[in-house]
């Protein structure tokens, strides 16, 4: 079983004062709607968050407006505790932490240039998807091409739709690190009032849960444009969680729990939400937009897109048993009719 | 891991001709909305479904309009197929198969003054509550009243709204039977173009799940009316699956896998549907109505309100550690303030 605990909301029936500052430096690198959600998050208990933004305009924008102008609008930030650059080296060379939360496509540019000392500092993904370069997950890429150990890493999982976090609707992470001392700082930047931390650490199983449970969320949206209904549904997440777990075991044996809120919480969220780009997404093909025009068709990137090829590959390497990444696969690569490939997967679901 | 398979639709891909017409007797007792929608399954495949309902009024309503003149009133009967009588001896007495389909609170009332021999007879509970009379699950009640054994029971569990099933949107059903031949046979008068069938030998944990998942489903309703969001109804969700666990394996240890569509999706289905009338009973509540109000507003009876005293007992009994039970029967039945219960729960919950 992995390690799991919940902190306390430490502001909750508590005078403020009594609340511990984080005395390190923590900075987030993407300007997305969950880089923005994050920020959001640490603004809570930190002095200075430093944060890495795409462009000048984004930098810009926010310094001058208090509010990023893409994503999360409506999220207003005391610009005086933001310490804004579009220098990757600055801001790893003057935080201890350093969150990625760029989507996946963008993380290699993002950390293109990067030359600073990063020795001792802690890289924390909030990333879902697979790095397409590379082929593999952050975590994997991190170790590969930056030699960044699994001690010096972490992931931070859901379920956490970015928009409920700007509605400071409760909402509970899961932190998985090996060294429970990073874990335990981690929780004094991201516990609050309206965030619960747990603690796992299993690394690599919430990385992958994480971006299976993204391509799971587009087979969701299929169905649901096909007109299945919430009987059906309900069975294929059920079915949906079982494979996870085989795929799981498949890639990295641990003792692990897959009914967990990172993982079953997180396959959740993202099936059944409205606010999930990848079930809208699945949703939009399952009405009958092409593959093509329905990305096209979508202000924002859906991770399970990308990562549907990668996951598939690896799981026929392995050849294990994922008839719902199959189907999923063959819709979105293979010009394959979605209607017949769900009339062929409900025979393989039970 | 309980047996499981699923039967193809036999009737998909293949000539009408070539489909099995069961030759044994079935029948149905109850007229509310699931009632109806299993007589609507059976005459899919039967050429007499038998069908005690509960008053003359709705037997000749039926009779006359070809439809339940109050639930799932959309469903069309071919009234040809249908054996329509008040009198529980006569469909017993006609029938090899009995499926008991009444609220749990009108089940005694039903079978009162069974008097015919139904020795070989085989009763499959479709029913998801408490017998309140014995404050018992459904196949206790029926080996110790009428001592039928748990041979001759099987237990019928979803995820399967009525509704749906009125739609002819495709549902799986789980069977449970610790006889094979029993499960079989049940399959020729269930699997249809719109309807799939596991197996199962877990009798009691079927039962049990289909019991616990009502309240749960008030529970995530409460959370619902109280304001949270989706992230944390995913939360509450991952923690009930594991509640669940936990309930079943201190009641009745079998192999079971609760992450199967029987338990999960049966979960899933009421927590998140909006044809949930356990749901909504909880939104009610959290929305700010008294139970006893919240209740009345209903046409329906949300089988989780009666059967949340009777489980909470056991599970205090058992000395489980059940915090979202806990809670439910705190709001419902000791008038506890549901918005207090819920701040206090998601401190328990991770």
């Amino acid at each position: 079983m992995a390690k799991k605990k919940v902190k306390d909301n430490p502001s909750s029936g508590k005078a403020k004062s009594t609340k511990i500052e984080p005395t390190q430096q923590i900075g987030v690198v993407g300007s997305g709607s969950f880089a923005t959600a994050i920020v959001k998050m640490l603004t809570e208990n930190c002095k200075t968050v430093h944060w890495c933004v795409r462009n000048e305009f984004v930098k810009g924008a926010i310094e001058l407006r208090g509010h990023n102008p893409t994503y999360l609008t409506s999220v207003s930030f005391n610009t005086k505790k933001l310490h804004l650059t579009t220098d990757i080296n600055e801001l790893v060379a003057a935080c201890d932490f350093i969150v990625l939360a760029t989507p996946s496509i963008y993380l290699a540019s993002a950390l293109e240039g990067l030359s600073c000392d990063y020795k001792n500092k802690v890289f924390i993904s909030a990333i879902k998807g697979i790095v397409p370069e590379y082929n593999d997950v952050v975590a994997h890429y991190l170790k590969d091409k930056f030699d960044i150990g699994f001690r010096n890493q972490a992931v931070i999982a859901g379920p956490c739709h970015a928009e409920e976090v700007a509605m400071e609707r409760l909402s509970y992470l899961t932190i998985a690190t090996v060294e429970e001392a990073v874990s335990e700082q981690l929780d004094t930047f991201f516990t609050s009032s309206f965030i619960k931390v747990n603690h796992s650490t299993d690394i690599l199983g919430n990385e992958y849960s994480a971006i299976l449970k993204n391509i799971y969320a587009i087979g969701a949206g299929i169905a649901s444009g096909l007109g299945y209904g919430d009987n059906f549904t309900a069975v294929f997440v059920s079915n949906a969680i079982r494979e996870m777990e085989t795929f799981l075991e498949g890639v990295y044996e641990a003792p692990r729990d897959v009914n967990e809120s990172a993982y079953l919480g997180d396959l959740l969220v993202t099936a059944y939400s409205l606010f999930s780009r990848n079930r809208n997404l699945g949703n939009l093909i399952g009405k009958g937009y092409t593959v093509k025009s329905a990305i096209q068709s979508m202000n924002m990137v859906a991770e399970g897109y990308y990562a549907a090829a990668s996951i598939y590959e690896t799981a026929k390497q392995k050849k294990m048993e994922t008839p719902i990444i199959d189907a999923v696969y063959a819709i979105l690569y293979q010009e394959k009719n979605a209607e017949k490939q769900f009339k062929k997967l409900t025979a393989k679901l039970t």
